[in-house]
């Protein structure tokens, strides 16, 4: 039997690994490392520089994976969420067939949490269903972006007994959102925030959390949303891209 | 100035701890224990085998404060919980008065992480702003239940590109969440699951996550809600208490 490990290694900080991803670190036999797009160099230093400092006496290897994009501009989203996945599943039955032997360990390093806006968990469940490979896997929670938002700003996620919802700049921007107190928007390419009415709402927004180019503005929108424009505008030009989470909360 | 460490310990298994929580409890001169309720001396052993296990070379100790409990039955739910409040900077201010010098750094061991239904962070806030005690304090994210949920049984917490309404177990039984169709349910302590309409909703159920004694249950309502019940019962008789969560996911 093949293991597979997929490994929330936290979303910024180095220090956010857990014991037991460190642990599970130094199960694996390879990493597999599927990031893409501009943040792509920086992101997989960054999984190279984790395994240096926590695998204390094995050898691995590295295998990078051409990690397939979305098709962008005018596309049905899910359509090409979904054709995006399936290419996906062939990467990841590639890598499991071609390098890993019998009994050994892969590891996936995932941004933050496993469980959060990642396809690594559903790409795995899928492949299980289809039959088309067999293996085992285990899930390794990680500190996400939201949690790493709400420590640099010192606030709770929710009011006193009241509901959080999480959510994407896309559906925000769209009006798909409920009217929860708290409302987490990650993914967002579009300065989403601007479509909230209510410009009493609270914001704290932060990019690059946990890392050393970390930003962090929080205000009322009215007071705030311009600066956070003209800021993120101006760090996304400075970087190439840019990682930013905010928080909204009503008045 | 006397600095306080709000540290996320992670919710049950003592490896959730990060890097970072480790730093951070080799830097607090003392700890302030704060549990209550029947989970208090499970809680507290765990804390204090993570402080044993993870901080190296100084001494600590520990500070035991009384924490005051809500007022349960047929009160309002807001005023009683802010009345707690209350109380609870009012025994806050007292440790960091009596029990830190100048200098000293004290920490507060939270379940899970801090931002998430925990009351640490908001009542050093509003001591802050009340200007009746002075210090610094950081957040260091902890692993959440919910994460720890999503982990064991390895599934993604939203569907791709939509939301994830994180809520308590009243609030689901009032009929007051929103349509997310990932819904996480946390604080339930009335089976509250029964509220929910669509028993093709799947359910995954988790208790004592990340402990010795985890529970697991996944499947649809209509399969698994009875059975859920039962052995949610069983085991709060057989520990003295259960600490539980879920995710709700429309078909
Ligand atoms: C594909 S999602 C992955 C989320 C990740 N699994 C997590 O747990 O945070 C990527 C989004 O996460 C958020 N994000 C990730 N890392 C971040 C960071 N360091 N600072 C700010 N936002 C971040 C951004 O909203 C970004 O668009
Ligand atoms: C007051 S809240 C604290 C949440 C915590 N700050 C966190 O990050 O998970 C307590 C609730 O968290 C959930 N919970 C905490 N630890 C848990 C565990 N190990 N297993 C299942 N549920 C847990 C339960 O829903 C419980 O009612």
């Amino acid at each position: 039997m093949k293991t597979l490990l997929v490994i929330g290694i936290g979303a910024g900080n180095p220090d956010y690994i857990t014991m037991q991803a460190v642990k599970a670190l130094n199960r694996a036999d390879v990493f597999f490392l599927m990031d893409k797009g501009q943040s792509k160099d920086k992101l997989i230093d960054l999984r190279r520089e984790i395994c240096e400092r926590y695998i204390t006496d094995h050898d691995y290897r590295f295998v990078e994976a051409h990690s397939p994009e979305r098709e962008r501009g005018d596309v049905d989203y899910k359509a090409s969420v979904d054709d995006l996945n399936l290419a996906k599943q062939h990467t990841f039955e590639r890598l499991i067939n071609e390098e890993m032997s019998d009994g050994q360990c892969g590891g996936f390093l995932v941004w933050g949490d496993p469980a959060l806006y990642d396809s690594t968990v559903r790409i795995l469940q899928a492949i299980l269903v289809s039959g088309r490979c067999e293996f085992e896997f285990e899930v390794i929670p990680g500190i996400t972006s939201v949690q790493a938002l709400a420590a640099q700003h010192k606030v709770p996620l929710n009011r006193i007994g009241r509901s959080i919802e999480i959510t994407t700049g896309r559906r925000l921007a769209a009006g798909q959102v409920s009217d929860a107190d708290s409302l987490v928007v990650m993914l967002d390419a579009e300065d989403s925030y601007h479509h909230v009415a209510d410009q009493e709402t609270e914001i704290y927004w932060g990019a690059y959390l946990g890392t050393p180019d970390e930003i962090l503005i929080s205000g009322k929108l009215k007071d705030v949303a311009d600066e956070i424009e003209r800021v993120r505008k101006a760090a996304r030009l400075a970087n190439g891209w840019i990682m930013d989470t905010y928080l909204l909360r009503k008045p």
